[in-house]
């Protein structure tokens, strides 16, 4: 008898017959012996049905309402898929993240877990229940509703299950695993049986979108077996993400093991800034204090004893940023000039293999410059080369990267 | 400076453009320096979406999820009501039934106050903020999310006024105050300027509709102040609910208020029951059990040593009350026959000038013979006089009681 977290994404839980579907593999599940917690996204479109009902209001709405608002989504779902297990004749009883309760810091919107209380799920968990848990949301120390931000539920699930010590987390989704990159751009794109979590890290931040990065990030902390599957079908073992690296154990693997990509963040830059100790911090602490996520960060010393320093952001995030800039920061630095652009993209090479081979660089290199593609920013990493292009050259990018390193399926 | 509680129902919140009526009105009493709490209800419409997705999933859902999913309806009417006042510039707050919190008991889908914790509130309040409320929803002593029922954001709003000692509750509907009768019904209606919490109590539990009962008998039981009020005309006072009896203050004054109505019950009648002490008890216990609440209870003594025992429950709940008299109840008592019938409806008059005053049970009869209108049930109190008839009969019977006693417009 394992204890399985199960993950399922909007899509998966976009109407009741999908709903009726996912308690029918928990049911199988439950068959086996298996204690299960499920761990349920909003219904797909609902999220985005609440923020616009949001914005009707307000443009910009208060974050913690938006909160209260958005975290309804999952709170409908789990309500649902409790009442399609009790259908089925299987014991279940749902949590909103509050009820939990998954205490989370007051960041509404993209708050981070701080503890969850695995108290009651163990008791139901112990009486044979299953336990239906809302992704996505949380609730701080004064009892306000939160939500991780997109894509959390991922990390509600990892998180749960590092929690409870489970066997396993598995993300359900409406691909059958991790691919080289995403078949919707290139449709040569292959399934990896397994990957390790640092690729993994990497392919998600990078935008794979497969899985929330944060997820990835507990996964690897608090040692989760996690496991991407497909919520269509019955069959497959999905991707496995591991612990081992693959650099070493098989010299015939490839070196890379995907291009991931991401046009979610804008580039903001500070031109002709002094060229003295303390600037970074001068420019990036107003913008953490606004709790502004930053991802890429670049710096170039000119000639002149000015240098320019470029950071990306979310691209809703850009004119915030922008705007704390000119404020804030812009006159006490005494900086030429700030610009934003959110007409970027992000496209990286990821391997543990990249490491011990010299090459990768050159190579993606010459592969974007025969195509004409003007490279932005270089950032790099043990595992990953990523380059800002202009977006419209995105898709091609992709496509002849992942020809150029020979990861098309069989 | 005064304390308001201001309940706005379904209609009054349907849809942004309404959210952002609402938020104008809060704002004008808060220009004229009143501390104010909204209580609002879910969107109209919502509540029956959420009810549908859960049927479609399972046709009697559980009691505990259908709350969870339902209490959302109010949820995000809460955050889009602080956000209207936020964007008007007035610093609001919203609170779910569990964050406040009200405190139930775990009767799900028609659970009960029994304590509010006023401590945010007040404290929100001396803040400044306008507190927005959800109706119809609190929490368990486990935590557990429970509705009170339809009509319960009445209840909410009334008990918050009392908890909070208020100096007025309103009531703001899509009338512009408590009528004779259904001006949908009978188009003479005429608004009433004040009633008595009596009457109110009768008409309300005789399904006029303006308010829900439970919240008219906590109403006078902390002898709130309580206002009926128009959400879409600017202009009028509404009808005020009184402590005060017109019995006696003017004789001038009509003998009958209004002609209630209700065509949500059905009648079950045990036949044949063996006429002894404790049979009432025996039948009801099991009801009262089951959480089903019963209206009119009429017993008649047959000439044969058996007794006809009826009774009225709300149509929902028919086919559960059958089944328990049947399992339960008609092998012990030796009942000859159990039945139901889902088809009545349930027409009132209602005046407090009727205990002085003979005549008018039989000047109602007579009415009702006349149009040979046939009665099932008669049941009495000192304000009112109530027959079951068969539905079909029922708006007939409305208009021409209306009539008979004289209560049209000038």
């Amino acid at each position: 008898m394992a204890l399985i977290v199960q993950k399922y994404g909007g899509t998966s839980v976009a109407n009741p017959e999908r709903i009726r579907n996912v308690a029918k593999r928990v049911a199988r599940y439950r068959a086996m012996g298996h204690q299960i917690v499920v761990v349920v996204s909003a219904m797909s479109g609902e999220t985005n049905r609440l923020i616009s009902l949001a914005k009707e209001i307000m443009p910009e709405p208060d974050p913690r309402e938006l909160d209260v608002m958005v975290s309804t989504g999952e709170q409908v779902t789990i309500g649902m898929t409790a009442l399609a297990l009790m259908e089925l004749g299987i014991k279940a009883k749902s949590y909103t993240g509050a009820q939990v309760k998954i205490l989370t810091n007051d960041a509404f919107g993209k708050a981070r877990i701080l503890n969850i209380d695995d108290h009651n799920i163990k008791n139901d968990l112990n009486d044979g229940f299953v336990v239906v848990v809302a992704g996505f949301q949380g609730a701080d120390g004064n009892g306000n509703i939160t939500t991780l931000g997109r894509g959390g539920s991922d990390t509600t699930g990892v998180a749960l299950a590092a929690a409870l010590k489970a066997d396993e987390c598995q993300i359900y989704t409406d691909v059958d695993g991790v691919y080289t990159t995403d078949p919707r751009i290139v449709p040569e794109a292959r399934r990896l049986d397994k990957i390790t979590f640092e690729e993994m890290l990497e392919l998600a931040s990078q935008g794979s979108k497969v899985l929330q990065i944060r997820s990835v990030e507990f996964a690897g902390k608090y040692k989760v077996k996690l496991r991407v599957l497909s919520s269509f079908e019955d069959e497959g073992d999905g991707t496995l993400i591991t612990f081992e690296e693959n650099e070493g154990t098989n010299m015939e693997e490839p070196i890379i093991s995907g291009i991931a990509f991401n046009r979610d963040e804008a580039k903001i830059t500070v031109l002709g800034v002094p060229d003295k100790p303390g600037i970074a911090y001068q420019i990036l602490g107003p913008i953490a204090e606004a709790n502004i996520d930053v991802d890429m960060i670049i710096q170039n010393t000119g000639a002149d004893g000015t240098t320019d320093f470029t950071f990306t952001v979310h691209k809703n995030e850009m004119n915030k940023a922008l705007g704390i800039l000119r404020d804030k920061v812009q006159g006490h630095i005494n900086a030429r000039e700030i610009s934003g652009d959110d007409k970027i993209a992000k496209v990286a090479v990821v391997g543990v293999g990249m490491r011990s081979h010299v090459g990768i660089a050159s190579q993606m290199f010459r592969t974007l410059a025969e195509e004409g593609i003007n490279i932005q920013m270089i950032s790099t990493s043990e595992i990953k080369i990523a380059v800002v292009i202009e977006e419209k050259y995105m898709e091609l990018a992709v496509r002849v990267l992942h020809k150029a390193f020979e990861l098309e399926g069989e």
